[in-house]
């Protein structure tokens, strides 16, 4: 881990403060005082780093939840040996995710997507889930599936998979992320 | 169609701008003004009919939202003589109607699902889905399928169509619809 600048610091706690609250509550309801103010980083900062003020923020906070998730996912699924055992790894990780925050933390773009009406920030969400669906498509690629079945196989797994998180939220149980894990299983290897 | 009384058309204003402005822009962004001035209703009317304020608005327009939508879907399957008819029949007038707003109304309580944190609003979310879910799995029943293959078919069934009518609304594109409906109908066909 490289030592970050004081500058850096300021920026990563203002992009942190945001996702935080983006997640907790929304685009619209997610104001720059709430942000300073989450952030604990001077109020002058805001403007200073981040001159597109809040959908330049929003769109670094969604990035870095892309990237963020996009290693934890890498290191779930790193070990496993053909596509059902990496359907389980990444069911497995989102599970516990989503239960280890009490049902709080679900997908950290799904609510933004769904109710932000910034053109900035839709394209953020676009690009997000189009790198996904590619993610998605290349690894199960790599198991020997053509490229056509692969991403259309992407699609209905990131479809599956964001409605199971928000279902599994709404009825704080694992379960319908396990259905979804076992019937993208039952797709992939009959 | 039975005429509504003076009150009763006041309350449905009322809902019906609170299910506009939920919809929209989501839960924590939609203030009582904003329902008042989008109703046209007079001011003095909101507590008067809804003593509970924006939560009990937003109970009502989730229940509203659930009762059309039943409508609409039941009309749409009623002639479809098999299961993977029902799905086409389903999908089809879901991404009909997201490409008919201009990719604007997605589910309209998926968005405060993810966003409120409202108890009341959190319970109607859960009765939203749980109906949702014994509806499809009653339906599915109905062409022959065990009850527990039936209910587990109707969760991932409904998590698919969730996250795809997500991904459509990101995408702007009826494409992710139309994949989770030819997977949902490979699953129930082969």
């Amino acid at each position: 881990m490289t030592e970050l600048t004081k500058g850096e610091r300021t920026k990563k706690k203002l992009v942190d403060a945001t996702a935080v609250l983006l997640r907790r509550q929304g685009y619209h309801a997610t104001g720059l005082s709430a942000i300073v103010d989450e952030s604990g980083a001077p109020r002058g900062s805001l403007y200073f780093y981040f001159p597109g003020g809040k959908d330049e923020l929003a769109v670094a906070a969604l990035e870095q939840a892309g990237v963020e998730w996009r290693a934890r996912i890498d290191a779930a699924v790193g070990d496993a040996k053909d596509l059902g055992g990496t359907i389980d790894a990444v069911i497995t990780v989102l599970a516990d995710d989503l239960a280890a925050s009490n049902w709080e933390n679900g997908c950290p773009v799904a609510a933004v997507a769904l109710e932000s009406t910034s053109p900035a920030v839709h394209e953020a969400v676009q690009r997000h889930y189009a790198k996904w669906q590619e993610d998605i498509a290349a690894r199960i690629a790599t198991f020997g599936l053509a490229k056509p079945a692969a991403t259309q196989l992407a699609t209905v797994a990131l479809a599956a998979v964001e409605g199971a998180l928000l279902l599994a939220k709404v009825q704080r149980s694992k379960q319908p992320l396990h259905a979804v894990g076992a019937a993208l299983r039952a797709m992939v290897t009959r």
